[in-house]
């Protein structure tokens, strides 16, 4: 260990309470990207994102984009190094269903969660605010002891949660300016509360939203019913028909690409001993769902998906309303893995639809984004020297997992800046990130600040 | 034609202009009874109706509810003849989707239609404040030139569109104020603008509301994808399953008591030639949709429905989120005939949902009503004269007509005052009702009372 890590580390043990206080103020700014009604919020975010990061000597502005800015921020290191591209998201989802939040979710409250042990309740404590201030809180440390140990490029994004439309023409043309050796992204999570892990698998990501229409009017359900076409039904004929009795996916052609793991990684997850109850009991079942004959953490971390996250159609006030409505939509949302190519799995999901209406029907289609999976390469050196640094912070070897979830921005910089991303985060399985009531353990963000710090000092030497 | 009905025509036609100005004030209360922000509104038009009747010498008065209140009241006839009950409804349906209506709902505006028809545009101006002021328009006609020529009691109700809860109380509670020898209904259309029409069948209905129930909260289709039950997948299963390939219902028993007419009323619609290219016209759709070899006629009119009038769950606004919900919502009607038992209907429904939860679903039931189908008996002498007494206004014969919407008043007539009704309306196909731009033909309205008239005159014969 080197001192100037040593007094990095004690900095940000003694600056804790300061720490706290700052993520908290950026935790009061409701940046929900995916609803125009918060541009102002999201901007508001990438301001204080800037302030702080001037006032650390970071060269830093806030970068407009078709839709929500970008922040950039570049801070010079002591020693040459290598130069470290480090990612982020200041936006965060919908709180909706708001009613099912103990406090209000952009009033940020530190509370006693299970088990007593502390944590910070509100929406992107940990998607992904609380997580990306574990590396602005690093380099404060290292600053206020003396320096970065190396330069270091900050983007802040504020269109995670929207599919990053922005980020490929904003990468396109600021390449020079963000040209590193390997990018850092703070987005992910432990494998527990003890245990560290590095992401080395993340699935794709495609976000259809599909629009039925039948008759050109709502219609009384009286003086047509049973004349009438009902695209409700049209709709749930076709969601119905998206999964086979096995729980596998109907669509033609959509496992094209989807290969199994291989078996270094296979034995290394079956030896974590993952327990599936607990899982279970966490998301409120008893009985495994998904695919027959498969893990859950097969399910999650190397199968494809596909999953309704919101059907509306007619009247869904209270009480009834005796109306065949005009249309119905849905917004279906495919996870790939290995291979699969998201343009191919869109067009297979149209023309599933398409052949599935029936002569009264129209169907309407709206992308809301598609990125392909990713694999981190094992023999990345600076894999190798992130493993230590972990290990050393937590005193247990980091776990090499893969992730459910999707991060466009790692294939935008595979794709466009030519570099590998260290997917490094801090997050809990329980913590209800995109849910109500998200939360982010203080001790998350305490030793993760601290084990970016070591990190920074490995990558350094 | 009596003398005092000759004076009384002659009222209505010149009073023409006085007769739409208080429907339009009527039309002008969002009496909305299905959702409880728009409690006051509904007792506002009751109050409003109260004032008018009593101005016509009734003994009127608002009469509660545990829901919205009934308006009773009671005129004196010239003659002693037999005693009528006519009853309307002053509640209307809910104006969403409000950004498809051409002018506010609720402000309503006398235009020109189709082919240049004046028309009165606005939420409830058919269904049904326009029709029940033909009645009253037709009362007021009367009291002007000498008195009203039978004794009349009129019963408003509030609840119509959502099932009218407190009916059956209401009826129970003053089965001796309300007593009369039949009932007079205006909520009802013509056969088409020149041809009126009685309604001698009517179909029931059964609504009901499921809630289906998977993960305890609503997960990330991330990190939870895979292995996560997914109640919207449920409930589509369900939806889809409703009908089979011949657009049957599949729920079991379903069509118990469900006869064919018979034949002279077959034989009558026949006869009528209608113009089922041009009823699908109207709905904006090419082909015939619903149950396999059935014509449209005989869809509406004699065979039982299942339709999903809303359906909702996940995130349903802009742009896109990546949840799993934990919830899943729908409203499902089913149109009744013959002896079909509601509350076997609803049973066998529940049933079918139930057998088709997975091992981590839940379901939740609740209903907004259930009531039988009806048919009025051809032998009725009040249906003899009424046709008449139609012929006369009309120059032509009245059809016999079956109706696709449910009236319950009419069964809890049956049931606790044990009358018949007599269904007269003079509503037409495309007036719109419970959908945006509902409007009521100025002709309707004008003729509507002129053969109100007309028919208490040859009652009271």
């Amino acid at each position: 260990m080197t001192a100037p890590l040593d007094a990095t580390l004690a900095h940000i043990d003694r600056d804790l309470e300061n720490s706290l206080q700052r993520l908290l103020a950026l935790l009061r700014i409701p940046s929900i990207s995916t609803d125009p009604a918060f541009r102002s919020q999201c901007r508001t975010a990438a301001d204080w994102l800037v302030r702080e990061l001037r006032g650390l000597g970071f060269d830093a502005s806030v970068r407009p984009t078709t839709g929500h800015p970008m922040v950039v921020a570049r801070g010079r290191g002591r020693a040459s190094g290598p130069h470290v591209l480090f990612y982020g998201h200041y936006d965060v989802q919908p709180p909706d269903p708001l009613d099912l939040w103990e406090s209000p979710p952009f009033e940020p409250r530190v509370v006693a969660g299970a088990g007593g042990v502390r944590c910070i309740v509100g929406r992107g404590s940990a998607d992904d605010k609380g997580q990306l201030m574990t590396f602005v809180e690093a380099c404060r440390a290292y600053v206020a002891v003396g320096g970065l140990p190396l330069p270091i490029t900050i983007l802040l994004e504020g269109e995670e949660e929207t599919g990053s439309p922005s980020l490929k023409p904003f990468l396109d043309a600021h390449r020079d300016e963000l040209k590193a050796d390997v990018a850092l992204v703070c987005d992910t999570d432990m494998w527990d509360a003890d245990t560290p892990a590095v992401t080395i698998m993340l699935r794709g990501l495609v976000l259809e939203e599909v629009v039925v229409r039948g008759a050109a009017r709502d219609l009384h359900s009286g003086l047509f019913g049973g004349a009438a076409v009902n695209p409700i039904h049209t709709l749930a004929r076709i969601i119905a028909d998206l999964h086979d009795g096995e729980g596998r996916i109907a669509i033609p052609s959509f496992y094209d690409g989807v290969g199994e793991p291989d078996a270094e990684i296979k034995a290394q997850w079956s030896a974590l001993a993952f327990d599936e109850r607990r899982f279970l009991a966490d998301m409120g079942v008893s009985v495994p769902a998904g695919e027959r004959g498969r893990g859950v953490l097969e399910q999650i971390w190397s199968r494809p998906t596909c999953d309704v996250n919101g059907i509306v159609g007619g009247y869904t006030g209270e009480g009834s309303k005796t109306v065949i409505p005009a249309k119905a939509s849905a917004k279906i949302s495919f996870r790939l893995v290995g291979d699969q190519d998201p343009v191919k799995v869109q067009e297979a999901f149209r023309a599933f639809v398409r052949a599935r209406l029936g002569p009264n029907d129209k169907a309407e289609f709206l992308s809301h984004g598609a990125s392909p999976a990713l694999r981190l390469p094992l023999s990345s050196p600076y894999l190798a020297k992130a493993r230590t640094a972990l290990a050393d912070e937590w005193q247990r070897p980091a776990v090499l997992k893969g992730s459910g979830g999707s991060i466009p921005i790692v294939g935008a910089f595979k794709r466009e800046l030519r570099i590998d991303s260290l997917l490094v985060g801090f997050g809990l399985d329980d913590d209800r990130i995109h849910s109500p009531n998200e939360k982010y353990d203080l001790k998350s963000f305490h030793k993760g600040a601290r084990s970016w710090a070591r990190i920074l000092a490995a990558l350094a030497e």
